[in-house]
């Protein structure tokens, strides 16, 4: 393998790639980079098996080849090269030689055969969609995630299209986040994405209207950007049935500031971080929400203004689960319905209807 | 005690007190902050008994007192807190109420009577600097300070005032930095302040030519600000006679460009990081510099264009003590003078005669 690369290409190349190596994975050869030369094309993939990231470059290709190098290594040395172009050339003995100006390096390199193989993905089921909305509902879900292994379904992320919508939802049985954007396709599509997956992909989805092709198969799903290709093994199971966890009917509503409102309860839970619980408790009254804390460290209350349909109601919260939904939303008006002091609240925008969030409150001992 | 003030003047107090509460005291008042009120003035202190800070700020004083509240906690409340007038006012059974707009909490206070004297300074021996050069020369030094306390003076930098000059100076053992400035003052002072102090003054001054009192007694070192007040004990004992140290001839001096430098021993680094040792040979040749370094991982050669005066020489360093020092020089062009490959090596400005700076060389078993 030999050839010729500018070195500002590489390194972006390679620090894509290099997502998708944990470091964690038993097979050593998963802590390198697969690297190919072919037809003056480098491609860069990187892998834990379950998720594959592979990006592409342009390079003046002298001699066909593949090695693996070691992930991080490779990534430093080439991000500390001057910026010109860099040439990687295979000598004898499993050597690598990088060489860029006056700097030049020799490393052993693994064997590019003991590289497992990334599924092939057939572009059957594609979907488009912009990268900038893939990435702002990744954002608006994935907090909601379960973080915990007892139901390794609830952590990923539940893909659903069906009647021109895709809906984005997760769950961890404290939580639901429901994200949902309009869709012009005709395909019925459900997947369970895992979190980790996503979250590597919303870290390479750029703020752009440029398209993003997603490709579904039985156990895999492809991401396709320009340059790179992200591929994820699919959730085995059914997701949980996340419509009937939504409650249809309210008894009561309050409409406030997104920003004050979130501002009073992060200071509330200043008070309530003791011990971990979080607890904060709401006094909903005419125009007014009393949010008030205690502990040992002292007491909170804070006041804020609201518009109140219904009977006046006093619930408690973690305080953390009512600060994920607020920071995520972007409208400045929010509403919030609720049924009684043991039932879900349910959190939406007043004008956009794109989002549902529900958050179990925290029942106290005297409800 | 009772006074208002404006949030973001309190913010600003708070924070720089804060930077002397390490929360590592055996006395759990030193986790608080002591706040005083008095003539329309607002003097905030944190301690850690080595260490004091004090700052003040103008406020409404309704009723003088004093109290001392939980560093983190009054930190974290008043920062977030809306930008307007801040309530704050003891109540009965030591409890502290502050508010701000429609946001209310109740703390337990510690007992002020408990919190220690902070040292009292007689204004006899004053010396005046400007910020920016003050913190310029904590940063060209501290770096060199040593680790360990092994020899606690060590752990301290020397400032030497006489002849007009003001020297600061480190050592560890491996490496030893100087840095000088004019100082127009008939005063003679030795005396070593702890590098805690000075890292903690240097996040506090600003990059303004507006000057910085400073003053000296016996066991301590008063820095005077307008608005804030820094008291340190002085590290007690001799320091070790630097001059001596640094050898007044060379056999070879090359000149190169620092940054050039500092990119190719990074480079070279990167193979040398194995096993810790940050081994790097440097092969001084007419015209080139050679910076090599083998490790199990492979091997790099990196070139530099130097000018020498004097024979070509063989010698290896731990790579991080010259790059602590190129990062830290800020002159284009630099000086290196050596005398044998066992001799320190002495690393000067081409130009500005205002630093020096000495590293030790790696005896390797064929030297």
């Amino acid at each position: 393998m030999k050839f010729l690369c500018q070195k500002n290409k590489l390194q972006e190349a390679i620090s894509i790639s290099q997502k998708a190596v944990t470091g964690k994975s038993t097979l050593p050869v998963l802590e390198g980079l697969f690297i190919s030369a072919k037809d003056d094309t480098i491609t860069i993939i990187g892998s834990d098996i379950d998720l594959s990231i592979e990006s592409k470059l342009e390079a003046n290709v002298f001699e066909n080849g593949n090695v693996v190098v070691d992930s991080k290594l490779l990534g430093e040395i080439i991000r500390r090269l001057p910026n010109d172009e860099v040439e990687i050339e295979t000598l004898e003995n499993n050597i690598l030689q990088i060489s860029c100006q006056k700097s030049n390096f020799t490393l052993v390199h693994l064997n590019a055969a003991d590289y497992p193989t990334i599924p092939h993905i057939d572009e059957d089921i594609v979907v488009s969609i912009e990268q900038s909305i893939m990435k702002n509902m990744i954002k608006s879900t994935i907090f909601s995630v379960a973080q915990d292994e007892t139901r390794p379904i609830l952590t990923g992320i539940l893909f659903e299209i069906s009647d021109n919508k895709l809906n984005m939802v997760a769950l961890d049985g404290y939580r639901l986040a429901v994200r949902s954007e309009s869709f012009d396709t005709d395909k019925k599509i459900t997947a369970v994405i895992p979190s980790k997956t996503l979250n590597e992909i919303s870290k390479i989805l750029e703020d752009s209207d440029e398209k993003l092709d997603i490709t579904f198969t039985q156990n895999h799903i492809l991401f396709n950007l320009k340059n790179t290709k992200v591929i994820s093994r699919l959730l085995e199971g059914e997701f949980i049935k996340y419509t009937s966890i939504i409650p249809e009917e309210y008894n009561l509503k309050i409409k406030a500031n997104r920003v004050d409102m979130l501002n009073c309860i992060e200071r509330a839970s200043l008070m309530a971080k003791e011990g971990n619980t979080n607890l904060i408790k709401l006094n909903i009254q005419e125009d007014n929400l009393l949010i008030t804390s205690n502990s040992q460290l002292g007491k909170v209350k804070e006041e804020l203004s609201i518009i109140l349909q219904g009977q006046p109601l006093q619930i408690a919260f973690n305080s953390k689960y009512l600060i994920d939904v607020l920071k995520t939303m972007e409208e400045e008006e929010i509403s919030m319905e609720f049924t009684s002091a043991v039932s879900p609240c349910i959190i939406k925008n007043v004008n956009i209807d794109n989002c549902i969030y529900l958050v179990l409150p925290v029942r106290l001992l005297n409800n």
